[in-house]
């Protein structure tokens, strides 16, 4: 199988499904299309717009069958690796783990629009300015705030469901979005946050984004390109 | 098992599921909670809002089990009934529709902003001025002739991967959009909006909708009130 991803440093779908396939051992081959930009004919576009309608990564590809979108990959390999628990076990808690799966794949909009995944940046300062300024982040911020409450009390941790699984590795780049902008969150979200950004996959994927250094103008609402 | 829902002239998301559960057969309790206002202390937001964190529809309720978003009840569903084939029973397969569902879950944007279901409506003239004004809403019709051009010619039909699915409930809503503005396709795309259209669950929701008679202002950019 090869997993066809963006950068790292900015790529947050890519994230989701990289960091779970590597937390299980699940054997794959990283195919890493760097942005070099989102027009038509860009190298993006074309390698990616060959294999996929969308045109975006993540995507999965096994011969001819090509998996776009990271949660229809995530169901994929939940079915093709039973004997991994990637899904909580029991039936109410995976409903409930595909529920706020699927809240974040359609949702969090103004959290994803201020604050787009930047995981080498330290942006405190615009953290707090679009805290003050944005009452939408703010509300994405409490909903974050009580779902990793109310999942982490009701499973008793240590992650959402218990065990490290797709709905972790699904918050893993909102993990990195809070950390980065430095949002603050009660002391047992941030002990979660800690958790989930030392676990191996996560860990991982974080070592290798802090050494891509490929600064991109077009992904940095905030930050100006180092000096050459 | 109750299935929450919003007006079902405008309700795109409730649409999915419903449709999905009257057409096999699934056994559910409706509770239909019109939308009066999406205003934080208005019906809708109250009774749904007790109910599910996001505050929204569709909502599949047993218990004290509660799933939201019409993704995860679909997967849902799919596991509790393993025998109605509401995914296809090939893997392969099965992962390309999951893909075409995902790729509805986040995408259309332009279409579903400029063309909001109306079930009851004709539209025509708005739909051919928004085809010519505004590129995003003709890409994403580009998108769906291909998309679903290409399963059928897969699958041979009558419907996306064969026999009625998942992926034929969630893209039932986006028929009903194409229908309300006369979007153009071609032939074998319109003789599958029109099984669309014929297929039970389906009918069954519209023959329901076009006697709601309940014109709701801000679901209506394009029409008047009807004098009362």
């Amino acid at each position: 199988m090869q997993l066809y991803i963006g950068n790292k440093n900015y790529s947050s779908w890519s994230m989701r499904p990289w960091v779970l396939m590597t937390h299980f051992g699940l054997p794959f081959e990283e195919a890493l299309v760097r942005f070099d930009s989102f027009d038509p004919g860009s190298r993006f576009k074309t390698v990616v717009g060959a294999l996929a309608p969308t045109g975006k990564v993540p995507l999965l590809v096994e011969g001819d069958l090509i998996v776009w979108d990271s949660l229809a990959i995530a169901e994929t390999l939940a079915e093709r690796f039973p004997q991994h628990p990637l899904w909580p076990a029991d039936p109410a808690a995976r409903a409930r783990a595909r529920s706020l799966c699927a809240e974040m794949h359609s949702g969090f909009g103004a959290l994803r629009n201020a604050c787009p995944m930047n995981i080498e940046a330290s942006l405190p300062e615009v953290g707090a300015q679009v805290l003050r300024e944005q009452p939408a982040v703010a509300a994405d911020l409490a909903r974050l705030q009580t779902m990793w409450t109310e999942a982490l009390a009701a499973s008793g941790g240590p992650f959402l469901f218990g065990d490290f699984g797709i709905v972790d590795a699904y918050y893993a780049p909102v993990v990195a979005r809070l950390r980065s902008y430095a949002l603050p969150v009660s002391p047992a979200v941030q002990a979660y946050m800690d958790r989930i950004w030392a676990s191996p996959g996560v860990a991982a994927w974080v070592a290798q984004a802090l050494v891509e250094r490929d600064f991109l103008g077009f992904e940095e609402p905030y930050r100006r390109a180092p000096a050459a």
